[in-house]
């Protein structure tokens, strides 16, 4: 799916809801914990209670890698099982030079085919440029995280040469204007943690019309609200508000997946209202 | 392995080479391409011939991931493939926050049973902890990357607050500092690309006794005359240098395991000089 597909989801469903399949088999209900194959089922479950109130799904590689071999049959199954309605992403974060770079774009563009994957950006413009060179894909890169090491780095403020010294820019925002002048508005997004949802009007005026993937919203306290004050534009949205936890794990019985869709609906109805 | 065994080795054997197996279904010998399990039979072949000129090897995970499934099984062979006198690096450069770089520690920990596994610094200190709490694990975290891309991001210069604004400092050297400071010469190391060995200087007022990894000796172009002159420490080495393509494709016809065992002698030769 590209990103005019997406977009037209987002019409059609009035919602930018991405549910984020971080699944854990320590955090799944009991009784498929002990079940073979209870982490597929409790994906496939999670997919069909939601599926009405969301436009995309993040598969984060990590929980599916610490289960090795089984977990990346895993991971096949569950993308395999995602409606073609729905834009799958890849939440790898990967980042290596070039000729590396070009193998994990094969890796989440071809023999696992998400439609967009999450990239490093700091090892620069030939780590990157691999995820780019794909028609109808995208490559989202991390420019401002939603956790407390964001303030490590990401935060740092520059001198580069082009300002003068007295204006001060932070490492993520030379990374938004950078990374948006190897790409465009179709093949590129950015990471936006919402935790820092007040930074987000800056942000728009970098990059006043790329899609933002925002994390952070639910378990980790950003707020939907200012998330979609900021974030949204005009027509087509330009928001993907990811929530991981706060969905998949609202319930924890026998009705999991009623309870995780209850949580889907709500955020899909608030968004519908902002979306108006 | 920990670093202590490691630093035993380099005594023992003479040398700090690092073989890095990114094994390419396309670059191998013809004659393993066709044949079921050949990327396997490279790699042991590959180990085998080299194992004497080398104290670690290097498995680049992306070229692993990019066959999916069956893939994820050949990195797993591969790596108990191993000898126990080497010390073993899963390059992955993997990085997200803290929840989700615990599963990544425990895949390069715990799932496979790397020594230790390459992180990207971007998103701060909590996505790098959750790789320092392991004993005799380290984390080799980016610093300066040996590819063109360094100079977008990593060679920026900063203005901060701790020093007067007319002193600049690089990304990469701030990321050494404060990655520094997280966990100790144990448990951590850093990448140090070889196309910069003239920068090894100052890096080594930074963090003086880490081990440093460089790559880009090679294919890439690195000097090892000048990584070694500058990158050495005594007694403990305090480097490990990789070398990838040109060993592991040295030849490619039937005697490849030969070409490659006569290309690492020449840097396990060149080593031993420098190590005396």
């Amino acid at each position: 799916m590209n990103q005019q597909q997406l977009i037209a989801q987002i019409h059609q469903k009035k919602n930018y809801l991405c549910v984020g399949l971080d699944t854990d088999l320590q955090k799944i209900p009991k009784h498929l914990q002990h079940q073979s194959n209870g982490l597929v089922a409790f994906n496939k479950a999670i997919i069909d209670a939601t599926k009405d109130y969301c436009v995309s799904y993040k598969i984060n590689t990590a929980f599916y890698e610490s289960l090795g071999v089984k977990g990346w049959e895993i991971m096949e199954e569950t993308l395999a099982y995602i409606p073609e309605t729905h834009f799958t992403i890849a939440d790898a974060k990967r980042g290596d030079i070039g000729n590396t770079a070009a193998q994990y774009a094969k890796t989440f563009f071809e023999t696992l085919p998400f439609d967009a994957v999450t990239v490093a950006p700091y090892m620069g413009e030939d780590s990157v440029r691999p995820f780019l060179e794909y028609d109808n894909k995208t490559a989202i890169v991390l420019a401002l995280t939603s956790n407390k090491g964001a303030a490590d780095f990401q935060q740092l403020t520059f001198n580069s040469p082009e300002v003068t010294s007295s204006i001060a820019v932070p490492l993520y925002q030379k990374v938004l204007e950078k990374v948006a002048s190897w790409g465009n508005e179709q093949n590129l997004m950015f990471v936006v943690g919402a935790t820092r949802a007040s930074d987000l009007d800056t942000i728009r005026t970098i990059v006043p019309n790329h899609f933002l993937l925002v994390p952070g919203v639910g378990t980790q306290g950003g707020s939907l609200a200012d998330v979609s004050k900021y974030g949204l534009i005009h027509p087509n949205g330009g928001l993907l508000v990811n929530v991981s936890r706060a969905v998949i794990y609202a319930g924890d019985g026998e009705d999991f997946a009623e309870v995780a869709a209850k949580a889907a609906k709500a955020y899909h109805t608030e968004m519908n209202g902002y979306l108006v």
